[in-house]
């Protein structure tokens, strides 16, 4: 069944104030109201996925729903802040109650877990475009940069890189090998990846620079060095990679995926060298993962290395544009 | 020629800061960071525009980058609003120069008039859909909603209606007659509506309630009413219709533009009566329009008079997923 377009905001959107109550008016006027904090700055973020760019066009919608604001969220966490609102600009081919009740229920979960309160947007009918805006607060000043990294601040991982590129192979029948337990968890991971919100706070006054990777780790710990005008020294061999990925795509295979695939959206940060023993005993106790794989060296360019022997890759991010 | 996503933000997109020194940090990091005075509430909204959907696929970039933001502007006017920030997800077929300097020119010479910054956003290929998330300032308290019309109150328009939606049909090559320079007028309408941001920010302490007419009079003083628990009478005769749409159009086809059409992006707003001989000399002589169109009633619905004689019409907006 069709709905149309004012019936269908009410019916699946209008859960989402997340118990905030700093939203001064929600979901239903021309604009949403908020209040911000005296001491805070507003740190804002804008991305969108789109159906057979960023996830097959099959995915179950509550795993659209829940992506569309993870890759959000994790903006968030790069920089430190604490997820306060967002909007939804939602663009559909068609209003199906079942799609939409699924969709809505994989963003608003998420948004509920994290205490992001849906304030507004539109829908659109045509082809399946998800934009969110994410609105977050960090003390003035606090928020962390790309580019702050210095020569000598180890180069750190939240959590394993390439599981997600490697479930995407998997849905888009593509992969090597993998199989039971190995593919579901590959599928989990692309499927629902963990916005590193909580690392991200944790981070403030100890990460010196912070980047999610979204691109891919290459990619973006280029991008990390070049803001902060210095390079990177990769380790290959220290590469958060899963036994289920290993196991999947083979030891190159899954560095291959860990180097290049950005769906994990693992936060990659830097850290003076005398502040990673007090940050891992910071994050640790608490559930969280740091992985030191590199160190940052001024000389521009991330070079890698496999037991101390320079490696040479031809390795580039994703390029929605590329020649 | 094509050129790459990171190079694209670079060239066509790192302008836009509009002098603006409540940026912290725009365009280029995980998110941008900016500063909200105290004793204001930031004013949020969302609004897409689709290819094919609100504008002609072939309608020049310029227009569609203009029209983008302008939408989203006018939400800020109907809120009473300042705007202050935008960010803009662009999907995209593929990243031509030519389409995006031009695209770029009319989105940020509309900025720069508004004082709006591009603080940030996201670009990614697809079918062209154009996404600006804006947020506005307003002092605490001072925001216009849709909710405060009582009955005796009059409804008023900042301009005339009907012009853009004709200006589609001249696009779209079913317009009845328009030629010359009226087809120039009416086609200039569509292309670069004016958002009435100078009227929204005169109107506050003195409309009791706003909306902008971007789905057409008729549907968008019926959800005003709704949200205010109240119903309206429209004089027709009173409707502000253009001599260049009447020309066009007809006496009553122009009517039909009026109060279907909603690409003018006029606001319709409710004032005390006793209030309207203020504002009228309160905008007036700053060059603004005000046209008493009705007046709010306590028996809900929306109810259509002409010179004095109810006319039953059967109207809608415009609905994305209507059956």
């Amino acid at each position: 069944m069709a709905l149309g377009e004012f019936e269908l905001i009410g019916k699946f959107f209008s859960g989402g104030r997340a118990g905030r109550n700093d939203v001064v008016l929600g979901v239903g006027d021309d604009a949403a109201l908020v209040r911000v904090p005296e001491g805070q700055e507003l740190v804002v973020a804008a991305d969108s996925i789109v159906s057979g760019v960023h996830f097959p066009a099959d995915l179950p919608a509550a795993a659209i729903g829940y992506r569309a604001l993870a890759v959000n969220l994790s903006d968030m966490a790069a920089m430190g802040a604490a997820p306060a609102w967002f909007t939804l600009a939602l663009t559909l081919p068609s209003a199906e109650e079942q799609w939409l009740a699924e969709f809505s229920g994989g963003l608003l979960e998420l948004a509920a877990q994290h205490r992001c309160a849906l304030i507004g947007g539109d829908t659109t009918s045509g082809p399946l475009n998800i934009g969110v805006q994410i609105l977050g607060l960090a003390p003035t000043g606090a928020a962390i940069r790309r580019t702050g990294a210095r020569p000598g601040d180890l180069v750190c991982l939240s959590g394993a890189v390439g599981d997600a590129a490697a479930g995407l192979k998997v849905l888009l029948g593509t992969a090597r090998t993998a199989a039971g337990p190995d593919r579901a968890y590959l599928i989990d991971r692309f499927m629902r990846p963990t916005p590193r919100v909580a690392v991200g706070l944790l981070l403030r006054g100890a990460a010196t620079a912070a980047i999610d990777v979204s691109d891919g780790l290459f990619a973006d710990l280029g991008k990390l060095a070049a803001a902060s005008r210095v390079g990177a020294r990769l380790e290959l061999e220290r590469l958060p990679l899963s036994p289920a990925l290993i196991r999947s795509e083979g030891q190159e295979g899954a560095r291959a995926c860990g180097l290049q695939g950005g769906d994990d959206y693992e936060l990659c940060f830097t850290v003076p060298a005398d502040r990673y023993e007090d940050l891992r005993q910071t994050l640790q106790p608490r559930g969280h993962a740091i992985y030191p794989i590199g160190v940052i060296e001024a000389t521009p360019g991330v070079r890698c290395h496999l037991a101390g022997t320079p490696v040479d890759l031809e390795l580039t991010g994703y390029d929605h544009f590329a020649r």
